[in-house]
């Protein structure tokens, strides 16, 4: 913990700024450990200021290396005024969060801000060995769960019922919870990137989307896999296959110093051969940590290198209106020489 | 649909602006009925413009009464442009959402932006006769899970394991999900407003404080209730019953015209007059919708007045560190003459 508060006080000296007012609940858990849906850290050169309202008073009080201060539930008067007295000199705060709403408020209170935007964001993107580990055991389940769900019977029953099932399975495989809600996207559904599952019952002859993870330890993993019911049509298993040759050729491109951007130019070039890429219609991953989708992007204009120690995942997509659609999806974490891919289920065309 | 955009145009006339940017993602989805984690509303007096990323292109362009425009999945130059070239003259825009980074896009756009905040949020108090049946079905699933669950044997299971039977039940019960994590807080866990379910087993002679609510058709309930795992002792008899007055008290205040503060004042009187004022630590109780908190408030300084169809929770506790604590919140709708409580399970201090 104390680290981490330690890079972030190396940052504000890089900045010039005297203290920096966090505001986003993930980066005050990442901070300090301390979880709650309503928390606002300062953190200043002499000390950490955790502001929180009344209902996590008893918790606040027991995190460590922090002065916890009750303030009012509402923004107004309780925060914007406690920072105007603690702070001396410019607070950075977190420009991608702070509301204009809230902002008013801090300035009305006398408080001298400067705008920073991904500054916590971007302490997290490389992980440390404990952050890994969860993460690495968030994968294993979704390993699992793949392992299992290829074992069920699964035509007839709908896309709701099948992510349900998925749901109640990575609870079972000792996950904390879910880190999203799986998308089950079956047949002319398969087509659809976010496709939320619905009545649909799944049909011999559909593509599958399957796009799930879990969370442990509050870290997220997550996979996609697309799966046929039955034997696939050659149409089925070309697409597939300029997928599954897509999604290699951007997890060969991960290694320590690469740009998000190379690795997404990696996934569209292959697609794009294929003349398929209009039909490839969103990024080719992202960074993924205490958040779902975090930092370092991954996509065209991603220009920043990507350090050893930071997961990200890989993820090309071809959907094709009618047809369906096709995404593989792993996690990987960049390494000395290369990655570790931590989600291992099969990339061969599962016919179930 | 259209009877909400004509609602907001209203309200333009009101605060002359010529269109309004709606950013936050569940008015987006109360506006228009489309659901996705990023879309952008611009309803101007002539028509209504849908701003959203490649993911969601299918599902947008099924929309009704809107034009849709697929923008890039980044705010800047996506949003920012379009609203700069579609807009004229001054917009609003919701300042409670909007972030400073944001913001800075849109002036830098050209965008001649005025700050107004909670406009779609206040349209959504006074609920739809639709809306209300949703939010009926979603408060009889949390009764439902509630009777099975004092017939289930809890004495010995963890706290988080009674959490996700909850879960378990509220889905089988036949809900889209949960509206929240589910609060199971155990002995002096009770004590935590807003306890996270942990590994303690729920042991005899314990307080259990139940908060659960389900989702049905995007609409959210919300309930709790506080039993003991076999007899009660007088001092939890006592506790119990002050919250119960108190919780009774605010109901009977509840009537279209009223305000929130008089809400959370009747309340809060009763346990003042027992001596636990301090032990009361949150509001009395919230607007309750597509989100589980929401307009109006019902606390200190809230002096709005609360008007028919719009249904709010009523939710005093007391929380004694050691002891543990004890808060019952129903769900009520106000109703010509009075109010309607949505949820209906038993406020007798259930000995399990």
């Amino acid at each position: 913990m104390n680290s981490r508060i330690e890079r972030l006080r190396a940052e504000l000296d890089r900045i010039e700024v005297d203290s920096f007012l966090v505001s986003n609940p993930v980066n005050v858990r990442y901070l300090t450990g301390f979880e709650s849906s309503n928390a606002f850290v300062l953190v200043k050169r002499e000390d950490v200021v955790l502001m929180t309202d009344g209902r996590y008073a008893e918790v606040a009080r027991a995190v460590e290396g922090v002065d916890p201060q009750i303030v009012d539930r509402d923004f107004l008067p309780g925060v914007a005024t406690r920072v105007g007295e603690v702070a001396h000199g410019p607070v950075g705060f977190e420009s991608d969060h702070v509301t204009v709403a809230r902002h008013a408020e801090l300035v009305s209170a006398g408080v001298e801000l400067v705008p920073m935007s991904a500054v916590p964001l971007t302490l997290r993107a490389v992980k440390e060995l404990g952050e890994l580990d969860a993460i690495r055991r968030a994968a294993q389940i979704v390993d699992g769960v793949l392992v299992r769900l290829a074992e069920e019977s699964v035509v007839g029953r709908t896309e709701a019922d099948v992510a349900w099932w998925i749901v109640q399975a990575i609870h079972d495989e000792g996950a904390d919870d879910i880190s999203f809600d799986p998308i089950v996207g079956s047949g002319p559904n398969a087509a659809l990137p976010h496709h939320h599952p619905g009545d649909r019952p799944l049909r011999r002859g559909d593509l599958i989307k399957l796009d799930f993870g879990a969370r442990v330890d509050g870290y997220c993993s997550d996979m996609t896999r697309t799966v046929v019911l039955g034997p696939a049509s050659e149409r089925q298993r070309e697409v597939y296959e300029v997928v599954r040759r897509a999604q290699e050729a951007g997890l060969a491109a991960l290694r320590a110093g690469v740009s998000g951007a190379a690795i997404d130019r990696a996934c569209r070039e292959v697609i794009g051969q294929a003349g398929l890429g209009d039909a490839f219609s969103h990024p080719s991953g992202h960074g993924i940590g205490l958040e779902i989708h975090e930092a370092p992007r991954v996509r065209v204009g991603s220009n920043g290198r990507i350090s050893q120690g930071t997961p990200v995942t890989v993820e090309p997509g071809v959907y094709l209106p009618g047809f369906g659609g096709v995404r593989i999806e792993d996690l990987a974490v960049v390494r000395p020489g290369g990655h570790d891919v931590l989600t291992t289920a099969t990339k061969e065309l599962l016919e179930l």
